[in-house]
């Protein structure tokens, strides 16, 4: 089998430097083009990146020479870490273009005909991109994957939204240095130090949150008819965002079914996708677990972590999700949804199931 | 003046090093007694403190000898800084003595006829004091702060509830090791990590919140009646709580009413006393504030400082509070309350005012 | 191929959980008997730990019943991460029961018929083990690695050595928490901190080095004629000692035969050690590296990384050295030690190569 | 007394904010003009700055509008804390326009007629700013400290080098991140790491140390005939400079002689300068300090803690010195050197002592 040529835009940041971890040694997917700022067009990848991930940069990957970030000469399935001003005017170039554009950016992630899609969590959302204008004029779209901030949470929140109903949700985060990419958050404003705000990080987390746990009606995404508080913070901690979470139902649930519900959820099960964690939500039973620096490798990388589970006084029940915030919150996220899409014969099939 | 000498017991931790670190040049007390555990007992405090504070120990007590923790010879006024279950046993036989015992510690807070105190949130609790039996005895009393988590929260709500009256409180805690004493927190449990539970904490700062922002009824205190849920959290911090807070009022509260009532919230003007901050609460008007490294020496260590308010999709309002967690969430604690006490004539007058 | 039954001392310990982490899916070495403090005598194994390492508790490992810590019932092969005082008890009985003790504690590295070794620089320091009294009478043996900080700088010296001749060793380390094992470095003592002080570190390092550089002389190990001064510091890192390195040469040599001499240092090639890394000293071109967060896995934890080679004004070049401290610096070292012994026949070789 | 006005250059940044933070009270200066960058210049002090010390701005300063980096309206003694190229462009023109440039950065450092002082160590190198053309010219001219890593190095090697004579030093350093400025130091950079290199540091470390303990000979400083070998490293530490130190004297030294020679340093006693501490160098007993967290503000910053003497196997002594960075290594030097300027009568003295 011919391994499927893509491309990375933005791949000298910090999630593209992820998505060249991630897939190195991908069974499917091979990279063959890489995109950057204007001032690193031209040098080769090992010269022009700050390497910051603690596996080497790949021998190969190093050698490859910087494209300018413009479709001609780009493979046609595109991995996209572009900041949201930038991937605004970029990607829309690469799905006019005939590209698949899988993004990691915010930009278009509320756009009525983009789907933001987990999944593990709303696959059928995939579905509203044949009604982006690029797809019927050049085959192109744009599928976008969510926040870092609200992956993890909405994993954990899936598998009981759909036995429980869900009518509220306060979520307070403290989140790692790593999602704000390099340089990123200086030092003197972290050691030591708790940041108790993200630019525009409550927003993202309250409305991407809705509209993945949304459901498709017609062409068009309606969003959980459900509230949301959100309360993001700033830790000294490398990867892994950690999020004490309070949920009302709209049915009574006890422990037991809680438990159930996480254990089971496997909507993945038997789709032998490379990036799929077996088990998508982990319970940990011990009382001070979950943490980031123990437990943010788990599946991976790509599955959420969930314990202290607990009664609340105001909702129904407390407990504290954690999730890699640049594999499952980013770099993997995407690579998921690109396997998804093989799977559903739309990331350039001809290619990959030659 | 003659100057009130105390002691102090637990000398040798965290609390007691505040203790004396805060005390230093007080203008009201003076130091004359220190005890510890057994093992400390009779060296010179110099040799058995492992001093952690960022101001050398005052010469004096570094050559004061340290006492049995009984109290046949201590002092009248006794500042306890002991673990639960020391506290436990050891408080009452200083009450029973004839002392009082201005108390740091878990052990008696629930308790009906000890008052649990913040002086400018529920100083009317102290005539509860009264009924203690030890009390009617031998004149000794114990008075108790409130656990760390809860001090900088409840200053935050107690102007509020005063105008708008509260009816749910949300709040996710990001507590510093300090908290902990020492040894305390592993730093491999804490670098570069979060760990999402505290022993015992949410339950303390559930129900010392409710009874603190409660009404005295009779001889007994009645806990507001109102819902609170709490996450706590440790962080990779030294000093300084961070706490995420949503509240739901009784009555609509305007963001200018809420910013005045904060700004108007000096319950003790007029008293000189020589630990009350002039501003209890501060509000600070920055997006990314408060922040403890930054924040938590208001008021030197005494000030909540306050901010980013702003609306929440479940609740009312959405804040953030931090207060310094062994300054005013515990040494400073104490010893606002033994000044106030000496307001009232009550903390051993006659030497004080002679 | 019948794997080596192994046993772990102190497998509850930072130590003993990297044994366990490395073993997971060794191919000469099976665990199957683990012994720790009385306390934990009798629990199983998942129970008993407090597990520290980001992937989780193999699950085989986790049911294993904890066995007393005495020869009786345990295996032949023993791997030992005991505290000093520990090991000097317990060591010999193992070995005077006919078990090959590898052992990571200090206790015996100093021991004129005890082997302090790492393969790649000094495996024919081996021969004396066949001078113990245990060896002689029951088949058992005592053989040991260096302390973690001495691991790294050994390894860059090594190559340096047998090329130039050392004359003078500078070194100023800056050690990982994770070496103080759980819960050993209180987190109030490393957060924004330096400890210039670690208990009996500079000796260590100092003698160890000496020992591991000298050559075997009949029966005995004929320390390095050369001076070296350490200075040992505790920094807030998790894993991973970085030590600023000065030598002094007996003759003249040139950066690039410096870089030479490391480049091709490959001592066991060909020799097919499951644990070796393909290349004992990697050195990095970059200014600012090696760096722990970043460098520390080369060679899955077993490679030192040089970098920073540069004159120096009083000895005669300086450069940085960093290797991972319970790796490397522990568990990988007694591991790799034996594979070296299977290699040689000495470890139980008719299980192995039956 | 009326006290002296004083400008800043580079007032926004760390050693700005440290100035202004070491000013607010000061007896006998006054802030009274602020200069920053363009951008900055016509804003209010309290809207430019991104404040980032644990107290608050003074609010005078807050209000004070930032000024054109421009001699004309500027006060006559100017405290200097711009980056090096900026302050070789800058620093001049104030001097040619009979300021007195009291300076913190390394542009003329050096340089033949500018004194690098600390008052404690070479007070008389002041002499040589009678030869520079700025002063013969307008009465203006460059007095200049050191580095941030050179100051408690050489306050700590002072006192020895008069009593015993220094052959050669060792020092290998871990640097505070306050050190780089703002933002400065990634924290992906440095959270649980060590960076081994900051650029020019060592070569700094090292000239300046020779010129500042050398000797005037005419016009000239001669550098001290001694050998200095630097390792620079950055560490998790948000201020203090830790440096692991080894010495050779001319002649021999006693432990006792070394104590008595730092404990009697006191050179500027009875000139009662405001910010003078009163021991330059405080030796700690403790086996483990000085520890940059614990002992930074001792003599409110301004004094250099030594400990950890003993021994050295390749010099003669080994020990640990420890300073503030931006206090004692930056603008506490300046308002030092400028306080020692006005002993002399050479800082604008008639408004001082009018």
């Amino acid at each position: 089998m011919t391994r499927q040529k893509i491309g990375i835009l933005g791949a000298t940041g910090m999630v593209g430097q992820r998505f060249i971890q991630l897939l190195e040694h991908h069974p499917w997917f091979e990279v063959t083009w890489l995109a950057a700022s204007d001032r690193s067009s031209g040098k080769r990848y090992g010269d022009a990146v700050r390497w910051k991930l603690d596996t080497p940069i790949p021998a190969r990957i190093a050698q490859l020479e910087i494209s300018p970030a413009q479709p001609e000469g780009a493979p046609k399935v595109i991995f996209a870490a572009l900041d949201s001003d930038i991937a605004r005017e970029l990607e829309p170039r690469f799905a006019e273009a005939g590209c698949a554009v899988i993004s990691n950016s915010s930009a278009f992630r509320m756009q009525a005909d983009v789907p933001l899609v987990i999944p593990e969590v709303n696959a059928d959302h995939l579905a509203i991109l044949e009604h982006q204008q690029w797809r019927k004029q050049s085959g192109g779209y744009i599928v976008t994957n969510p926040n870092c901030s609200a992956i993890g949470l909405v994993l954990a929140l899936k598998p009981l939204e759909e036995i429980f109903g869900i009518e509220s949700i306060f979520v307070s985060t403290m989140q790692a240095i790593s999602g704000a990419g390099y340089p990123g958050v200086p030092s003197l404003d972290i050691l030591g130090n708790v940041v108790p705000y993200i630019k525009n990080e409550e927003e993202k987390l309250q409305e991407e949150t809705l509209r993945l746990l949304g459901s498709l009606q017609g062409n068009l995404v309606q969003p959980l008819d459900a509230r949301i508080a959100a309360h993001c913070n700033r830790v000294a901690v490398e990867d892994g965002h950690t999020e004490s979470v309070s949920i009302k139902f709209r049915r009574k649930a006890a422990r037991e079914e809680i438990l159930a519900a996480w254990a089971g959820f496997a909507p993945l099960a038997g789709k032998d996708l490379p990036t799929a964690p077996a088990q998508p939500v982990e319970f940990l039973d011990a009382e001070d677990r979950p943490q980031p620096r123990l437990d943010r490798m788990r599946g991976r990388g790509m599955a959420a972590s969930v314990g202290r589970l607990r009664p609340c006084n105001l909702l129904d029940w407390k407990f504290t999700v954690l999730s890699h915030n640049t594999i499952r919150g980013a770099a993997g996220a995407a690579l998921l949804n690109a396997e998804f899409l093989v799977s559903l014969g739309k990331l350039a099939p001809s290619a990959v199931h030659a």
